[in-house]
């Protein structure tokens, strides 16, 4: 037997995609298998590993172990494992990975639902002139209500920083978020010393009472930021799906950005589209940077549910 | 026009192998195309990029502008790139890698002579009972002299170590080591702070004029040994072959081990067969993790040079 992948990535964010439309890789994806599968040295290498299923398939770590548990029905299931083998929810990134290669194979065109742990997501695809897809919008959904937190980061930042009167928006997409404009307190975004200042804010029990992720804000202008992302048991990363929306949220709430806004991340540009009342639209990129097929020691460790060539 | 790949590894250093036996890309593999190939979230992801050319190629970064300009004809050269682009001379976890591309393939049997920017190494191929290349012995050359070097290890180490009288064994496999024994001083090999002591040594002018790379050794017996890598300019690694060549040396300068030895690496085991006056000879496992076609939006990148399909 032979086990196919294609190597692909939405800003940065990168997955192992695995086709498994007969469903028949659900079990098999075990996690020490998805493990060695994303170790960057021993494996292919990826921040997480998608199978693409149909919407009946059978999903690992659901309440009611099928994809279309909840919402309504959809063709197509993203069933992400992070690359510590556990199951994530969502992964907005990783939707536009699923989006692009469901689009240049021609299983969807246009618009279309995609089945994920957190219910089922509408995804909208744009080609290029060749015809493949480029960009791919996501309705992330509403965002949970929002609030203001002070933040203690007083004699943290060092010299050409005040952070006396820090405060953060805190704010739900299904994932907790704390928004951080820092151009009142900035000597420079790319000076921003995140590496300390991001896990003093994801374990600060006043802001996250179980953790939570970081977002770091230069406003460039009413319709553009600039954003650095601390994502919560990872540490900076090139580019964060949700904490985009979180900040798309958070600047309207703050009166300093407009209902569509460009978020500059480390790995490229998303577009964010939101008004209160309603859900969090947000497009950008997707590309595939290989495919090819599992070597012969790898697909050895696949656990037992894969089924004979 | 396609260019395939695959993804391979000796003992955790991990490269993406290119076959280019009619010597098309010498010059289109640049350093930005290499950066972003290597890249662990834009591109594949790797520790290094291996040209496979014929003996006769041309060398970007020889000095005669060919790969065969020092040693005896060799029938391949490994053109080798490290992941920010640059080109290195020799990599002994590279070196095992190749001999297992070419000898699945049928181009070698048995043993070959590859030529390297380091000159012409000797190759030996051991296969498994499926006839596969799963060993490969690579003769490292002859180590330079030896020297013992006093380190200021004092008060670095913190509760349960002493460092003083500590020393390392330098000794040059093409490039600096530094042999740290660490036996006498030891709370524990795997509680050894080599994210403090390793840069620490790698920069210290009395060690090493312009850095170098160090390892960290435990004796099990006079066969056996475990190590931890610091490698110059990269931190700890899962495993460095030359590495593992400087600690048979120093090894057996002390006293403490003898003409064969298994170095055991976080990556995996190295066995090395030495003795004063001969060649170091390194014999450890080659794995491909799967094989591929880059996508278009990295052929793309291709530098001038490349030819049409």
């Amino acid at each position: 037997m032979t086990l196919e992948f294609v190597k692909a990535h939405g800003t940065g964010n990168d997955f192992v995609v695995i086709e498994d439309l007969d469903d028949r890789y659900g079990t098999a994806l075990t996690s020490e298998f998805v493990q060695l599968v994303c170790d960057r040295h021993l494996g292919i290498g990826a921040d997480g590993l998608i199978r693409i299923a149909p919407g009946t398939a059978t999903a690992p770590g659901t309440a009611t172990g099928t994809a279309t548990g909840t919402g309504p029905a959809a063709s197509y299931f993203m069933d992400y494992r992070n690359a510590d083998g556990s199951v994530a929810e969502m992964c907005g990134n990783g939707a536009r990975v699923v989006g692009k290669y469901l689009g240049d194979r021609g299983y969807v065109t246009g618009a279309f639902a995609l089945a994920t742990r957190a219910g089922v997501k509408q995804l909208e695809l744009h080609v290029d002139g060749r015809g493949c897809v480029d960009q791919v919008t996501v309705d992330m959904g509403a965002p949970g209500p929002a609030r203001e937190q002070p933040l203690a980061l007083d004699g943290l930042l060092g010299p050409g920083w005040d952070g006396t009167g820090t405060a953060a928006t805190l704010v739900s997409l299904g994932n907790p978020h704390a928004v951080v404009f820092v151009d009142g307190l900035v000597a420079g975004l790319d000076q921003l010393p995140v590496e300390t200042v991001g896990p003093r804010i994801e374990h600060d029990r006043a802001v996250f009472p179980a953790g939570g992720n970081v977002e770091f804000v230069q406003v460039l202008d009413a319709g553009a930021v600039r954003v650095r992302t601390w994502e919560r048991g990872v540490g900076e990363t090139l580019a964060c799906g949700t904490g985009a929306c979180a900040v798309a949220v958070a600047g309207q709430l703050r009166g300093v950005t407009g209902e569509r806004l460009t978020v500059r991340l480390r790995g490229g540009d998303l577009r964010l589209d939101w008004a209160p009342g309603r859900t969090v639209r947000m497009t950008g990129p997707a590309r595939e940077v290989a495919h090819g097929t599992l070597g012969a020691d790898l697909l050895a460790r696949l656990g037992e549910g894969s089924l004979p060539a």
